[in-house]
């Protein structure tokens, strides 16, 4: 699927950092297809080893993953602590900020610049910084969160046609920073928000007694354990009662013991919420996800797809939130670079898994009760993200959290009728047997 | 202020369970009119001790309430489980229950009975069982309940005027069980539920050892705590955004030691969340509460005034769910009987605290930007209840819980937005400065 580039290409924030040079390569609109398309580095099969993932998941159990799933709450839309935000200024759709200015050069030495050109916003950690250490996993996990945050912003962006993502930069006290964007009341979608986070400090006493519960005896040094935590985390929220809610989050934390050894781990999921059953939908959804987990194992997707079924368990309803997709955590094997190669081919798979879909639904007829049921579902996903979401509750009740990028998760509208029971067999009905029944929509 | 009786009052459950007689008197609307406005009992005014709370009250402070709230939900909104659903006849409007059937003769000696036949439904506990029993606290609690649910039902159905209370009975697998009076989608009313449940049973050896922690030293039996829980519970959603949300809720709880020796106390609360100011309506509320306190002593309302403040903060907001009213748990001083007496007085303050409220506001006009405003207002209160509010989160969590009668304390619509702000000097500015700085509205 060839994306176009989308208004938001390029802001004015880069133009600063990088002088006019780097605008040529963004806004060439064949270079810019491909850049969104595919991520730098990726262009050709790579050997796969196939992926585990260690001794602290708990694969296929709601209730094991745990710390890791709270901490990494904060690489993803449950942000992290701020004290500073600035909203980016947008390029005026008038700009012409995608068509090349005639007599810039491009300087080939900075590639760097050239992809963080393609960026919401900057990235939140210095460009001298990602300079200094290229092959660093944080290097490299910021910069694919980064690129994926644009690569869906600006796919959205386009369906959408008619309104904007306003960009939020913010910074953390501790440490760090995020970049939330957030599209709403558009003409295709209520609420879509795609948020990057890229925090540092030290884990509380609490977290670290807490991973030690869980089996992981870390080296303290003065009560200090530094860690780092990122991530890209998204909810898109459709108005067509006939276009389903899509979630994503991908995430990389590292701890830094006492005497230097360093863990790491991986997490994330995509899952898909549709108010009403599409077969054909689902298939897609799940077979996009399954030919991404593939290049990487065979018992991947069924492993991640339980462990997504498991996870989005509204326990007082009986009812997964959604169809599922895949959700996975404390990916720490085989390699860095084989996890990270991984996520990054599922952070690739976000759009060609999604966007079809909501094309093709969002001007479907729709009547006044597919409305009402979507609303009553909506509902439902509040009640998830309220009381469930380990990555939301965790981002709220850590103090001085950034609320409005976490609570951007949470749809425009929703709706709770008392003791509301659809008819039998009405496609109602059709789509809680399915959330009641997870089916597997793909062998 | 005398309230007329509501079409409600009388329903054919009782008539299977007491006979033509007990029609005459709940169909006589001056007696009736009594019936509702004031409790049997308590047409004089009452010699008052004082109140106080025991030892395992934390007065004021919001995580100091512990165990004895989150029980008490079972005996509030968070409905106990259930095993078994009925949905109680509805009198038709055209029935005639209200007038007197001529013919039909009043026996005096069944008190009991003529109470009974003015509630929305037959008591939970059977009726030769509160026979049995008619001075023991349980009975004169579940009576107490099951007169306010009707009391504050009729009320609302006669300003609503439209819609009608569905009555659901649902029993307790485990023993007792509920009645869950819920208006939806009326002329004034949005969303109204009303629910009282009555349960008993074996406390867990969790909630005991939580008990234990708060320095309550229980004998089990065998492993086992008998306990009782009862109470009324209510959350009003009017349509208009000139009328405020109000919330109350009653409860009472008993646990019995191995030695016989039996722990009591009672809890409760209300409190009004308003879309926008009014000083009339926040003074009115808080005045009417605190003449209910000070009947009790003088030392009441200040103190439950705050710890309601306390209680109902939204910590990741930094703000109160409303404009408060009274909160209090571990109620078990200084007497059993006036313990009651308090709750009693409290409960009866419920109607003449909100109703002339909503009545003054249920016709106010209200721009489109009155209703948004509401609806994020509602959208807090969601938040409030399913990450706060400890009873909905015990009831959820306790499986086989009455799910519908938990939540009918959400709005039937709300609505979040990214990043909304209310202009400097708006009216919505106004109200977020008191949900931040508590008011005191009386003196």
């Amino acid at each position: 699927m060839a994306l176009r580039l989308g208004r938001l290409g390029s802001g004015p924030w880069w133009r600063a950092v990088l002088g006019d040079y780097a605008q040529l390569r963004a806004a060439s609109p064949r270079c810019a297809s491909a850049r969104v398309c595919q991520l730098p580095g990726t262009a050709g099969p790579q050997p796969r080893r196939g992926l585990g993932y260690g001794p602290w998941a708990r694969g296929g159990s709601r209730l094991g993953t745990g710390l890791a799933a709270t901490l990494a709450g904060l690489a993803g839309l449950a942000a992290a602590a701020f004290g500073h935000v600035q909203r980016a200024e947008m390029v005026p759709k008038s700009s012409g900020a995608r068509s090349p200015s005639p007599g810039r050069r491009e300087e080939d030495g900075d590639e760097l610049a050239r992809r963080c050109s393609t960026f919401m916003s900057s990235p939140v950690t210095e460009l001298r910084e990602l300079r200094r250490r290229p092959e660093d996993m944080k290097t490299k996990m910021e910069l694919m969160i980064m690129e994926t945050q644009a690569q869906v912003c600006r796919a959205l962006a386009q369906v959408d046609g008619v309104a904007d993502f306003t960009v939020d930069r913010w910074e953390r006290k501790e440490g760090g920073g995020g970049i939330t964007c957030v599209l709403q009341d558009g003409r295709v979608f209520e609420k879509a928000g795609v948020s990057i986070s890229v925090v540092h400090g030290n884990l509380s006493e609490e977290a670290a007694n807490q991973m030690r519960g869980r089996g992981k005896t870390l080296k303290t040094k003065d009560s200090k354990l530094p860690f780092t935590a990122m991530g890209v985390s998204s909810v898109i929220h459709p108005k067509n009662p006939y276009a389903p809610t899509m979630h994503f989050n991908y995430r990389y934390f590292e701890v830094e013991e006492a005497d230097g050894n360093t863990h790491w781990w991986f997490g994330g999921g995509c899952d898909l919420t549709p108010t009403y059953l599409n077969q054909e939908d689902a298939v897609h959804f799940h077979r996009t996800l399954k030919e991404a987990c593939d290049q990487h194992g065979p018992d991947i997707y069924p492993k991640f797809k339980k462990w997504c079924d498991d996870y989005f368990f509204i326990v007082h309803r009986g009812e997964r939130r959604g169809i599922g997709g895949i959700f996975f955590d404390d990916l720490d094997s085989p390699s860095k670079e084989e996890a990270f190669s991984f996520v990054k081919t599922c952070a690739e798979a976000v759009v060609p898994s999604y966007v079809p879909i909501v094309k093709k639904h969002c001007d479907d007829s729709y009547t006044p009760r597919d409305k009402l049921w979507q609303q009553l579902r909506r509902g439902r996903y509040v009640e998830f993200n309220l009381l469930y979401d380990r990555g939301t509750k965790f981002g709220l009740f850590t103090p001085g959290s950034r609320i409005e990028s976490i609570l951007m998760s949470l749809p425009l509208t929703a709706r709770w009728e008392y003791m509301h029971s659809p008819p039998e067999n009405s496609k109602e009905a059709e789509i809680l047997e399915v959330l009641r029944h997870p089916k597997d929509w793909v062998h």
